[in-house]
């Protein structure tokens, strides 16, 4: 193993934390939390839905260490790749997108020894394609709405474009729907 | 003539003042300076360079109109696209990125009267298909170096890159390749 | 042409991009926007309204290079000056601002050959003498109030005292004043 | 299970995206870390260490869930504490600041199912009783030094307490120490 | 006199002005005060109360000498210990969080000539065991109201707590008691 | 007195918390202080120079009251006028910001019972009339350097225009002259 290109990819992903949330900024939130702090809180958000699922839902259990590897991993390829918000992804084909997330992750995750098995999930986050990749997707629009009522409990306006997207969104699990619910709930009146 | 829809151009491009030009960001610069920012020096820089060039060089006169259009027009596809940096750039198929660009702009640009012209201006940009088009390349290239000086002489390093890409770059006015060698002599010294 | 000068000069005006709006830093705005960015924009709406305005008012056509040049320009003495707002308006004599302002605007633009002519569109533009010095002055303020808007739509409050000087203003063109009454209509409610 | 009390924690723990890490902040730094962003660095830098330690050291293979936990919950508790600088944690017992922590964390995680295990990890990384905890000690330390070199390479200056704090650190892994040696050796020049 | 140790104090409490007042930054305040500008405003309102107070109070009048030295050390011990917010404060006995301030603020002072006397007037403001210490008690918090109502008047939201938690503050002067209620009077509805 | 006149200088001048050093903007320094922060600075160091003239020098005592209330009414007027960089202070006449000046102290205090008093300290602070006031004139710039050391510490380049501004600075008390010289020895080497 390549210890100067380990270092390599330490010292690169740290560029998550200058990275900003562009979706935030483009409606003028002040203060725009980075990529970084979005990949923790996905992080934190999928460890207490895996936590709760275990004793909730039919669903479940889950493999806790793909749970924490996919949300720490999920945005890794925006340290070249970059935040695009929606209004960028409506103007890319989204194969080209993927192909470009793809590449950017198989080569950021090179130097490590079990670089194979950790873009295979990364690969079954994108997809969906099993329990914990699931549970990662809910994970990560939980958190940015759990971020969106933040903002607006902060006084921030304007962010109402986030709900309705979220709300035309199908939850893969039931707790995470119930708790998007919740947040609705306690989020201040529209009209203040 | 729509005037909320020419409202909403002038509400959408003004998110360009949010729009951190990225590059900056990923090098740890502290003060990233904005879309807008970058523009309006381009536009200044474009100024300067066609005012000059008229009295020294064999090209020009320069369509000053032309010239400023095509400063102010330059990076406005970033208020739907972002700014992309160099890592992302090399991800995407050029075809794919032009594509993109050249909708948002024609999409942002639609409520006004003479959208088509201002197009044309923005793709002669694009091509550097017109003495105009290729004095306003110069001016970005050399408007993103007086930038990088500023930073550095602020104290900011790690921007060595910066001036790499550009010693490989075809200036296409002597001008132009005259003021960078300026810029490049009056330089913090690299060890300092 | 001594291209140090013109160098110093490009180098000098970067410092717009470091200059707040100071009006909106001692409302508590939080993320002010700085000259540089409300120069941009400023050439934006003047290029948008000179657009506009050739297809419906019985004024123009406007000279779009005399256009650009003025909204570039026009406050490119904050780079030595800095932004000053009402409140200290109110305490320096008209004329000693004007006149800080053309030793300012002169002595920056001296390093280009047509120093002369851009000085006398600055001036125009101050004295509204000409018609696009008054679409100039126009555009000024519609881009301030574009701004504005566009804080309150993110949630900041205590910018009424913006539009209330606004609504004494007199616009110079009817499309000016009809594009204002729509920002108007657009605002969030003021009891939100 | 209750689900406000969970969302509770979701929301309260956003709170680390704010919560400078204060030790940057007393030298000057300009951009400062969030505690958010050196957690998700800290588990990032735990899963390559792991990873690498699988196939070089003797010691291992090491459980991945509990490292990326341990990392995810080593600093939750200064949601509440707040990052207590080094000049801080001189003036406060050792014993009170590690009865505040446990109290916080304990509290913190109390809504989750698994809340006991999890609060043991945190003691095991607090105490450095497991292999694991022993990693993500590791881990933690190694993280800082990336970003310190990170902010070195962007010209910061008047960090040198830091690498000397580190340098009479007990590294527990030959691994981390021969990555921190590597730090060192790409560090700039100190005079420079 | 060391003049080495007195630049040391200067340059080591120039670090308040990095100091975030923790309490805005967990509620999401975009711009979040330092620790030197609410001291600094603190002085402004201790200064403001003792000139009314001389006017309007039987209390009075007071040592305008001590109250500024009051108001301009109150925080300095947070040079070292930072600003700990209320959720950190109910984690530590406040026997220890007394000890750690005396203990910092002996120590900073030390360089100065008259430290014994200006330490007993921080320990008379710390116990409120003089007119003076009382009325700059008073002023700490008008001052952190004042600041919260700025942060309201500029579309802060969340900022309840702040209310509810003076709202059971014993005020030592009626004159404090009823500036606040003037405050209370002018902020802005609570359902805006 | 007028208790709401009184809350509107509080609230006023809080302002000052956001008025940016314009100086230190100009050269790119990333994080600006505010006046409140100089004003506060100021205070800390006319408080430390008092001191210690009362063993060192000569001149003294000094009266502390009015060395303090100098030192936080002196840059006041900033609220209103904000701070004009020396490149601002070259374009207008001495005698008009003396004036400006004047007026705004003047309107700004006129609430406080004792605003007469206050106004004659701040015009001998101006005019360097009293001992008291030439030791604040010392204790700002002394200030100005102790932050410009500071940043250079931290990285910060660009700032030698400050030192040789006050190389020619003559000072009024040997105090604060061998005081400038020790910040002179321990910056940091130009060449570094």
């Amino acid at each position: 193993m390549d210890h100067d290109k380990l270092l390599d990819l330490l010292l690169e992903t740290a560029t998550l934390k200058r990275m900003p949330r562009t979706g935030w900024a483009m409606r003028g939130v002040p203060h725009v939390e980075s990529v970084a702090e979005h990949s923790f809180g996905t992080a934190l958000v999928a460890l207490a839905l895996a936590e709760a699922a275990a004793v909730e839902e039919q669903a479940g259990p889950f493999d806790m260490e793909q749970v924490l590897i996919m949300a720490l991993l999920h945005d890794l390829a925006e340290a070249r790749l970059t935040d695009l918000p929606v209004s960028a992804v409506r103007l890319v084909p989204p194969e080209v997108k993927s192909q470009a997330e793809a590449v950017a992750i198989s080569d950021l995750l090179a130097p490590l020894p079990g670089a194979g098995q950790l873009i295979a999930l990364w690969q079954a986050f994108e997809d969906g394609s099993t329990p914990e990749g699931r549970l990662v997707r809910d994970a990560d629009k939980l958190e940015m709405m759990v971020q969106c009522l933040r903002y607006e409990q902060a006084g921030c306006r304007g962010l109402d474009e986030f709900w309705q997207a979220i709300d035309g969104h199908r939850w893969h699990y039931d707790l995470s729907a119930g708790l998007y619910r919740r947040l609705q709930a306690i989020r201040p009146r529209a009209d203040a």
